[in-house]
């Protein structure tokens, strides 16, 4: 069916979920066109999973498949081994061994990336050998590819983004059909969505192990996954999407990091946008990550950040790229840890300088403006719009205000002594605010 | 000052203007960072410009600046050569001469590209080398390489976006200060966004240059520039922007390339978009390309497309990567055109199916509606929405509709129809819409 080519290359899969699937069903749909796009021959050879049993979206020919992974290692006609198998045993083992067998990987597990990258590209560097995974961020969006290909001689500033769809369709609906976070998550369950469990999701995890991949590739800074401030969106009420609305903001799950001369900031928590911010039109399950750095300025990169197809199609790139360079012969490995980082520390969460959006809840009598007002004050906190609301329950009125710049250890202690008025008849939200 | 590497890479640049300066700065600037991130020492070794005494943003060693191009290309020690002059002659023969050579070649050249590309990338396969050009389409923005590499095992049915900054800096400031074309164009130029003579960009050439370029790219089509249907923005009024407005729609200048079986559509021309849609958020001089594929479903990329630092950016990365492929040694030299392409032909202008924004100007008398109506209606063109302004002009009513999809020929036909009227007392005026 193909010529025979000297550009043979033979894969090895490990991991026949969804992602991988889709993978062994396109490698295989597609290799007639991704020779002639490349000149190269991908030839999914071994395809390894523990259960055998299940249906899949996929017809595999005999014995393509096996329940062995040592049997798709230490095959010595494969060249490149594909992890989808998620999570950090036995995935780590897999890959460590894969590159000692002297093969390319191409993954997709952002978790173990985030907390093994260090030791995974070490391994990777001392046997000559690629770690690929596109896939591990964002999903069909080339953004891995864009920071360290694309914008390879740029210096960035910042990168953030909407790095969970999940999150985003949650609060997109809570946004546009006013419902509330249970619903908006119920329903997001009912279309597939979210998870069963959706913690890793709305809890703001999964952004954080995407984070620290992006700021170990932007900033040559590997970052603990324990050291990122971490804030899920469980707590925003439709109430405070309302208000923010007012102040012309929408509200968005947001991963950050920004470089500060040699200090890194990263955090990931529910943020304040600009309603004309770019990010503020990305709805529903969709990401999108803005970067800023010194040549290219501003650049934006918006698409599907999870599901099967999208992700199969980062794979699919990677293995073209292990593929390119298998062929080439000579081994120059790019560097996956650019050498050049001037960051040497993370920056404290008390530490970050940034805008808060306020909503106290107070009893409606006079002078708890002043009292709230004068105790930001002495935090060397100062508001730059303040809306007192009419009373929602009885007695209590919400007090909704955006301050300007200020030290997140000076909120947290001024939040402190506000939640002890006793004025204040709930605890009060703090969201932060991006520009 | 390096460390002596086997991995050095010499590089010859012509052209020393706005792009070639920032590449020579940042070439020399950042040597120490790419050979960090890239294991590459990448050596500036030659410069060529036609005109030494031109004071320049770059300071250049002694020996390295030349006015003879052939020493460049001659230079049996350069590995790659970067034209930047712009324009289809010299800059084609420099090219190929290079390619003869068995330099690989980085070029931002959009022109040379649309015209030559398919002489150029046959020679360069013939010499087994290959040409760059990220720079030639969106600046900064590394959509080349997200087509080719990181979307390589997709099928595209879309490709179309905002890709001329000084157009869309123009239809920004008409539509956010309610300024006419004439204001906005010359506001454009004092700030530099727009030429002296403004006409390739606000006539659309620009744009269906790049175009040509994507449409080779994401549909192997060759497309002659002559054959892209190419409407300017110079007719826009305020407004017809103030009237799309109250439809809910932006306009923009947008290129399109779609794909229907085994027809390709391209066109250029200002068009109506939803406000809701991103590309509608693109303001100011930025660039945007939307993309519709079938692994990774919609995407959009967003930036700079042109300026001195994006460019350069760019460039660069074209100089890595053609580094990389030199170090290989190896040459598995990619595909530039996909040898897949099942497009045959090009769709007439007049066979393009889409929606039109009408404005026509009428004699406020009884029944004008009524004969408009009845025209489009005999075309086969249906009406979605329709308003009737108040009278602006004596005697003088603005009627303004939305239509449903309708085939360019009737269209064409109707309205020539229609501006015969005797009732109707200017031309009217058509913009499409795409959603």
């Amino acid at each position: 069916m193909y010529k025979k080519s000297r550009n043979k290359i033979n894969i090895g899969l490990i991991g026949l979920g969804t992602i991988g699937s889709g993978v062994a069903k396109f490698l295989m749909a597609r290799r007639g066109l991704l020779l002639k796009r490349t000149g190269i021959d991908f030839n999914l050879s071994l395809v390894c999973d523990k259960d055998l049993s299940l249906k899949r979206d996929v017809f595999l020919p005999k014995g393509m498949l096996t329940k062995d992974t040592d049997k798709v290692i230490n095959d010595p006609d494969i060249h490149i081994i594909v992890e989808l198998i998620g999570g950090i045993h036995p995935a780590k083992e897999i890959v460590i061994e894969a590159l000692s067998k002297g093969k390319h990987v191409v993954t997709a597990n952002k978790l173990l990336l985030a907390s093994e990258g260090e030791e995974i590209f070490q391994k990777a560097k001392i046997s000559n050998r690629e770690v690929y995974f596109e896939a591990s961020v964002a999903g069909g969006i080339p953004i891995i590819k864009a920071i360290r290909e694309g914008m390879v001689s740029n210096r960035f500033s910042s990168v953030f983004g909407i790095l969970n769809g999940t999150s985003n369709y949650i609060l997109s609906s809570m946004s546009s059909e006013c419902s509330s976070f249970k619903t908006a998550l119920k329903e997001a369950q009912s279309k597939g969505y979210a998870e069963k469990d959706p913690s890793l999701d709305i809890k703001g995890m999964d952004s954080s192990h995407k984070l620290a991949i992006l700021s170990l590739l932007a900033f040559g800074k590997r970052v603990d996954l324990d050291d990122i401030y971490v804030e899920g969106i469980e707590d925003i009420s439709n109430l405070d999407i309302q208000y923010a609305k007012e102040f012309g903001y929408g509200i968005k799950l947001l991963a950050i990091a920004k470089c500060h001369g040699n200090e890194l900031e990263a955090r990931v928590h529910p943020t304040l946008l600009p309603l004309e911010h770019l990010l503020s039109s990305v709805s529903g399950a969709y990401n999108a990550i803005f970067i800023e750095a010194d040549l290219v300025g501003k650049q934006l990169f918006y698409g599907q950040g999870a599901g099967k197809l999208p992700t199969t199609s980062a794979v699919i790139s990677d293995i073209v790229d292990a593929g390119h360079k298998i062929i080439c012969g000579k081994n120059s490995v790019k560097q996956i840890i650019p050498k050049d980082s001037e960051i040497k520390k993370l920056r404290k969460m008390d530490e970050v300088v940034t805008r808060y959006y306020a909503h106290f809840s107070a009893i409606d009598k006079p002078g708890v403006l002043a009292n709230i007002a004068n105790l930001l004050g002495r935090h060397n906190i100062s508001i730059a719009s303040v809306v007192q609301k009419e009373r929602r329950e009885a007695h209590i009125v919400p007090i909704v205000m955006l301050t300007h710049e200020a030290k997140e250890l000076d909120m947290q202690a001024a939040l402190s002594r506000i939640n002890k008025l006793p004025a204040i008849k709930k605890k009060s939200i703090v969201i932060r605010l991006e520009k």
